[in-house]
């Protein structure tokens, strides 16, 4: 019976799953892993720090559909933790392997470092089950492989982080290399078909029912899972759909039914409010109502019949049904396309086209900027979008056919994008789907993860980075301490840090900094700009109090009330 | 009844207990409280990332004695927690404060940003409850105070860091100031008189007793409690001492009883474990025996006497006596001084002052760097080492009398000395007590942290440097993967990064790439780079594969066993 090691049962798991690149930062417990990845037909790629490692490996399972992490016990796990959480609010499959000290060491009861120095070896594991779906440390080489498949497959089943811990004693222990013949389902299977059946019949009467139903796009589902169907349920619905902060990126804007993006008050266009107000049904893929995913609760929906297609359940009305989205988008396709009386009333809304001419000011006016972004992206963009005003903003960018993109909207870590985009770029070179990587981030959140500008411009890859430069944590002063030194920050030479993290990638990576909108403009539409193939940094300097309208609305409510 | 803020009271609380400034990053949850800091005549000072923020709170409350750090819930306080993990094991207590959403929030069962989405807001304090003595999360304004002192006490108690989790509602909820009037103890109070006097009997005895005691400066009963009595021990026993890793930089390495850094197989000099091999009696403050701390389990010890002074107890041989270090300390020296007939065998142990000659390969090598490193340190500059093969090779760096410093010995984590630097600059700053920051880091650790140079800019702190650029994580090579590609970093511009993170620092900061020890030399002598009062960079090219002389050792062995 041929043997393989334990550790390597692991990383050739991933890779039948469609893992090909593993992220992490080296330390000295795992570093007898490590030497297995290549070997097996996998990529290692080093980050600065755990932080944007766990970041990347978000970004990079947010497009490939799973992802994987590998950190060295205590401190570089614990490092990754946030970057975890993120994961879990927003249910991106992520694998955190921990690089774990021999089980003998572990059984010594000896003082080792990276531990709190107390000889216990548990803390961390359960610290990480509190933002994992399923947690293990392997100690025992003749139930590691069964444990490792459960871990994989809670995490697929949830579409949540995993955990597992992982000495090199156990790492090079040998196993049946049998059990990789079972394979394990890289997507949640389907529930009773006769529920998915008659859910799929029951929306399609809604929606017959319905004299102004419309589709709102959102993620609360775990979007990637079922991604790929929202544009033929678009074509086959033909009616207003709308998509949410944390929808926005998966469905073509530039479908004639696209009439912006859904946040209450925070919407934009404002005609979103209007249409939702006016929906008697509303077909919702994934409702997610989080503060920042509703312009902080601003929503109004009491009116109308919401068909809410989740995970595990699709709810129509108060009824709950026993279906997953990601099988019922596909039966829910071809039932509307024969059967679904087409709603002819949509008129395709000129808003979401909005060019703004440049400003009076010639400042980088954030509304002008959202507005000029449209025009700057093409076919084939992936854009990663900062938490903060930039979230915002981006929902006034209409994007065209075949770009693709997120936000973090939901657990809003600032620095997540900086991380996020460096992954998901290396996601994006393996598949060759995406061409250009566009980073908009604000220089508040840029400095936590600064230094992922380093694996920005490692690999390949050719980054446009938007920075944001308006002085300090701009949000923050919308929610409190308008003038607060504390919201201010250090000014930093973005363009120079950029060029100073990449000295020895050859062509040279750029660095601009722009003070005016006709600058900015100009660069926009500069040529060589935009078709650039080396690393570009553009530092915008705004100004530290304007903020895009949707978000000057929320605030104006939310302080009004 | 005179009444202040709940929020008002946790700061005043801190101020009471000499705590002047407060480290964090601002987040919304927490924006209400850290408009009560400044009026109440604390300093705010904001970190680039609340990784940094921690390793500043706790290189603060290593010289201050208590730290203080805000994150906000979620994000914030998750990305702490490496440092608040290495404050823990190394015994430094750090409150971390955390700003929490308002108690209506939580009990509203709305996903708000930050959380996990699944409305439960308890998953956070039980992940600091792992890494704390004391957490708490404020939900009642009547018992508010009490839970305040509660965590701050443990805090206090065990030398260990505490977490409050404070809403904006809480913080703004009034409370009696009379129960300031209750001052806390900043210090372990003693525990009986009786046991301190009579184990003060025994180590004299014990002493006497010996016929070639010595002492060994550690710091595994929390160092900073009963550092001040270091030197009047060393000067009232008048016999060899040597210092641990994690004990060095507080006793005076001038002394002539001065004998160098213990740490097993991985001592320098080697005399130093002769000098072990010889004694029969060694009294050691407060015995850390972690593996990195110990030339990875390389002491040998059995053939002696060991009178352990801890936090909680006192160990003489088999024998455990409830008494406390910093309590014990105090007694033991006068007594010492009038009854302890002095050991008059001690001769200056001439190889802690090696001075070696410039390399005849002109490469910066690490013993000659070391060894270099002794003259350019002064009385009254602040030394902060790195782990890795900075922390092995300070060892050999006799620093001067009136220098201070240290290295996260045991914890170990990558990236912690520059954070740690600009906090401990600012307790410097506050005590007038030490003038020059010198930061002796290696770029694969700087890499995780880099930002924390736009910290060390902007606080009028003037501190060196010293980047030792060596291609990648060199201790994991020790480790394993000598070749290996996973232990490459990409090569940054150290000298360039330090100036963009603070161009509008004036007088503007200085960077230098040096390649050879002879410019290095000329730089380490040259006045006005030692006079400078401008920040400063030094990064250092050195071989990749080269360490100190005493970690060559220890891995010698290592490998060979």
């Amino acid at each position: 019976m041929p043997e393989i090691l334990i550790g390597e049962y692991l990383f050739l798991r991933l890779k039948q799953l469609g893992i090909e690149t593993v992220f992490g930062v080296p330390g000295d417990f795992e570093l007898a892993l490590l030497d297995l990845v290549e070997p097996l037909g996998l990529s290692w790629v080093g980050a600065p720090n755990e932080l944007i490692g766990a970041y990347a490996a978000d970004g990079y399972a947010r497009l490939n559909g799973l992802g994987a992490l590998v950190t060295t016990f205590g401190p570089g796990e614990l490092s990754a933790l946030c970057g975890i959480g993120g994961s879990y609010c927003e249910s991106v499959p992520v694998l955190h392997i921990v690089g774990y000290p021999t089980t003998p060491a572990q059984k010594s009861g000896k003082i080792l470092h990276h531990t709190l120095g107390d000889g216990k070896f548990d803390h961390y594991q359960r610290i990480s089950s509190e933002l994992c779906c399923a947690t293990t440390v392997l100690d025992d080489p003749t139930t590691a492989a069964a444990e490792i498949d459960s871990v994989v497959n809670a995490m697929i089943f949830h579409s949540k982080p995993g955990y597992i811990g992982i000495s090199e004693d156990i790492a090079y222990a040998k196993v049946s290399n049998e059990y990789l013949g079972t394979k394990l389902a890289r997507c949640l299977p389907p529930s009773a078909p006769e529920s998915e059946a008659a859910v799929t019949t029951e929306i399609v009467s809604q929606l017959e029912l319905a004299k102004s139903p419309i589709l709102i796009v959102d993620g609360g589902a775990a979007r990637a899972s079922w991604a790929e169907h929202v544009d033929p349920l678009i074509q086959a619905l033909k009616i207003p759909f709308l998509v949410t902060g944390l929808g926005k990126g998966i469905a073509d804007e530039m479908s004639p039914y696209y009439q912006g993006c859904y946040a209450g008050e925070g919407s934009w266009p404002r005609s979103a409010i209007g249409l939702v107000q006016e929906a008697d049904c509303i077909l919702w893929l994934g409702n997610y109502p989080s503060d920042f995913n509703t312009g902080i609760f601003t929503e109004k929906l009491d009116h109308c019949t919401i068909i809410d297609l989740q995970r595990f359940f699709v709810n129509i009305g108060a009824t709950k049904y026993d279906a997953r989205i990601n099988h019922v988008l596909p039966k829910l396709i071809p039932a509307l396309s024969s059967h679904y009386p087409l709603a002819q009333r949509t008129k395709q809304n000129t808003q979401v086209d909005q060019q703004l001419s440049l400003p009076a000011s010639n400042k980088i006016e954030q509304d002008w900027l959202w507005s000029r972004l449209t025009s700057y992206l093409r076919p084939g963009d992936l854009v990663i979008t900062e938490t903060g005003t930039a979230q915002v903003g981006i929902t006034a960018t209409r994007f065209p056919s075949g770009c693709h993109g997120w936000t973090q909207s939901v657990y809003g870590s600032i620095g997540y994008a900086a991380g996020a985009a460096a992954g998901a770029a290396i996601a994006a070179k393996e598949t060759g789907k995406y061409k250009r990587l566009v980073l908009v981030t604000g220089e508040g959140s840029l400095q936590l993860t600064v230094q992922a500008f380093s694996m920005l411009t490692r690999y390949g890859i050719v980054p446009v980075v938007f920075a944001l430069n308006n002085y300090g944590y701009t949000i923050e002063r919308y929610f409190r301490g308008w003038d607060a030194k504390y919201n201010d920050i250090p000014m930093w030479d973005y363009a120079a840090l950029f060029k100073a993290f990449a000295p020895d990638v050859e062509p040279r990576v750029k660095g601009y900094k722009v003070t005016t909108a006709e600058e900015l403009d100009e660069l926009l539409s500069d040529g060589e700009f935009c078709d650039s193939v080396v690393p570009q940094c553009v530092d915008m300097i705004m100004d530290p109090k304007d903020a895009p309208e949707a978000m000057r609305t929320v605030f104006e409510g939310k302080n009004a009330m």
